[in-house]
């Protein structure tokens, strides 16, 4: 299957120069969506994309796609196949994230183009709008509104952490295009990233080839008591609702480690109240994050949570309130796609595992309008969104041919 | 046993003549130590000293004390039997807590004067300066020092949380006298006062003898794990820190439910860092509060907690820390005393019971010097240090009347 490779030297130039656009006062990377700062990005990114000969579009939400349609060729189907990721970044942000997947499309076509294949069908590679979320919410934005998920209009007039609107920031730094989002409906979408997670590292492994998404169910749980004193009150006459959070921790971790599934669950805010050190708690709150690549199970778990959660309140004698915050449906890519990484790994000798996204990430709001796949590489201590996000630049350049020999298989016989 | 009773419309007159003085804009009551308020508060209760014929004299660390000497008849012993508590309150308090030993203290001697009863020793009421801790630290500072417990001029170059100086504020107010403080050494001790929990008044019982004082350990325990994506971190390869910090809670409490013992464990303060949803805790930090009246098992819960820290550090990787805030010894009364109550309680056929006081209170302070105990009547909803605390009237009378008796027992003969 493999033929070729990417140009590993321009490739990591790339990664490294963009990585280097964006840095604030104090070296850190700080490209948030629509800012000066990922203008500068945007403007290379773009300026790489018209020297490798494609045809920059920018659609209303901002989302920059650069279209290649080889002219000494025939192009026999209209349907692009699309290849993309992010470039803006979250405050104080390491270079791979989003980038890393751009650029190796970017890479992936000029290697191509610079072989004189022709694909059948255009290649078009894609950087989407506030992936990270971090300015204006929701995140995966560019390609939620791209995949119809989200009215345009509506997304434009997003008002930021900052007080500023979506819409006048993109106009302001020249990324208001005139595309209707979607204007070219992808015939597949191929995502590469760093895993974000310690699994490949661990294992050894190069190459991730990414099946499904998590389904994510966020929830804030209020649990009340009675802030009585804490040397005068037996335990047996204590509505403590901090020991009451702290069971529920301990339950979800003991489901979790019970489950043997990818099921995870995380308490990653707490709050006690009055929080101090000589009264019972009688409010505590916190978040629930549980995640689960299968829906049923993801609803199994909400529901034996919602179960326990009814228990304690009546052992402890605490009210209990739950609000949802957040409900994401779990993403099965592509099947055909995802083995086709495979084989693609094993024909560059490459140990590959198929494997669970944990986070978020463009692809799945693409896969609700095309079939879709991500291939992930490693990341060093499972780090990200910090500037020790680290990935070899053998396992960069792996995961890029990876992509290079799914796109040439993709893009060779009309499908 | 008894023969007379205080005088319960002058007692409750005057609980709430003080309860009305210091009141801030809102209402709210707050008497803080050394302040302009509590200086309304310490004249009235001087003069009211007066008004029943008793000497008034000032420590240098501004205790009130109110001397009653019989003009009619013979004291054949110095060493005063001492009574008190103190009149400066929390930010928002109740009108009891502390004010009730005070104006129960006066109520019985004016009694007794009235009475025409003649005391073989001096009876003494006490305020003293800044139980609560709340302006200047430490709490209980006017008793520790009249029992020698803190040098009486370091104490008094305090500097409090407003950045005053307290030997400055209460040479400000009038209140920064002349005698050195434990000039009277007393005979014995005994405080009247609100429970400050729950369990006379679930008990239906009205008078509590109190027997002993909880040990105090106070820890700060730190936590550090990994602040990884909670959706990309498999449950096998986290470091939570926010999980090992639920398992130490559900740990303590097992413990306290288990020992069947008066021992109580409480974790009023927590904080997780990042504290995002979406992220594995990285660090949790926390208060434990563990009291016991007996040392041997304060000690044997301490080292227990610090066994299963270890247990935790290890099974989930995590590095755990802790400093100590705060020890105090447990404070066993005087046992002769204790029953007293117990007798005078069933003289006026009044249930009572042997009880812990799970709070610090001047008694433990002047029990290092004198043979002491404490009068516990019940606190409605276990309530205080907050204006909804509460004692019904007809409990305040009952537990002067047996102060007074127990007061009268004391100073019938020279024992």
């Amino acid at each position: 299957m493999s033929g070729s490779s990417i140009n590993s030297e321009r490739l990591l130039g790339h990664l490294r120069e963009l990585g280097d656009i964006g840095r604030d006062a104090d070296g850190r990377l700080v490209r948030l969506a629509a800012s000066d700062n990922e203008k500068l990005g945007r403007d290379r990114v773009s300026s790489w994309m018209r020297d490798a000969g494609l045809e920059v579009a920018v659609d209303r939400i901002g989302n920059i796609l650069g279209i290649w349609k080889p002219a000494h060729g025939t192009v026999v189907a209209d349907t692009p196949l699309m290849l993309g990721s992010h470039i803006d970044t979250v405050i104080n942000a390491g270079i791979y994230d989003g980038c890393y997947g751009v650029l190796s499309g970017l890479e992936v076509i000029e290697t191509l183009n610079s072989e004189g294949f022709v694909p059948v069908r255009p290649i078009v590679v894609c950087a989407f709008t506030n992936e990270e979320g971090v300015r204006y919410a929701p995140d995966m934005m560019g390609s939620l509104v791209y995949a119809g998920g989200l009215n345009v209009d509506e997304a434009l007039a997003t008002v930021g952490t900052d007080g500023t609107v979506l819409g006048q920031e993109l106009a302001r730094i020249g990324y208001a295009g005139r595309h209707e989002p979607g204007f070219l409906k992808p015939h597949a979408y191929i995502e590469l990233h760093i895993e974000q997670g310690p699994v490949l590292e661990r294992e050894g492994i190069p190459v991730g080839a990414v099946e499904n998404l998590q389904g994510i169910s966020w929830q804030r749980v209020t649990i009340e008591g009675d802030a009585n004193h804490a040397g005068t009150t037996p335990i047996s006459m204590r509505r403590d609702a901090g020991l009451a959070a702290a069971r529920v921790i301990t339950f979800l971790r003991a489901r979790a480690e019970a489950s043997n599934t990818a099921m995870v669950a995380t308490v990653g805010c707490m709050t006690f109240e009055p929080n101090a050190i000589n009264v019972i708690p009688s409010k505590a709150t916190f978040t629930v994050d549980l995640r689960d690549p299968d829906d049923d199970r993801l609803q199994a778990e909400e529901a034996a949570l919602a179960r326990f959660l009814k228990t304690v309140a009546t052992q402890e004698q605490v009210l209990i309130t739950t609000e949802r915050l957040a409900r994401f449906q779990p993403v099965t890519f592509d099947r055909d796609i995802v083995a086709l990484v495979e084989r693609a790994a094993t024909a560059r000798d490459l140990k590959s595992r198929r494997m669970t996204s944990g986070a978020g990430h463009d692809a799945q709001m693409i896969a609700t309008i095309a079939p879709s796949a991500m291939i992930f590489v490693p990341s060093i201590g499972g780090i990200s969104h910090n500037p020790k996000e680290f990935t070899r630049d053998a396992d960069l350049v792996a995961g890029a041919n990876i992509l290079l020999d799914v796109v040439r298989e993709l893009t060779s016989s009309k499908q």
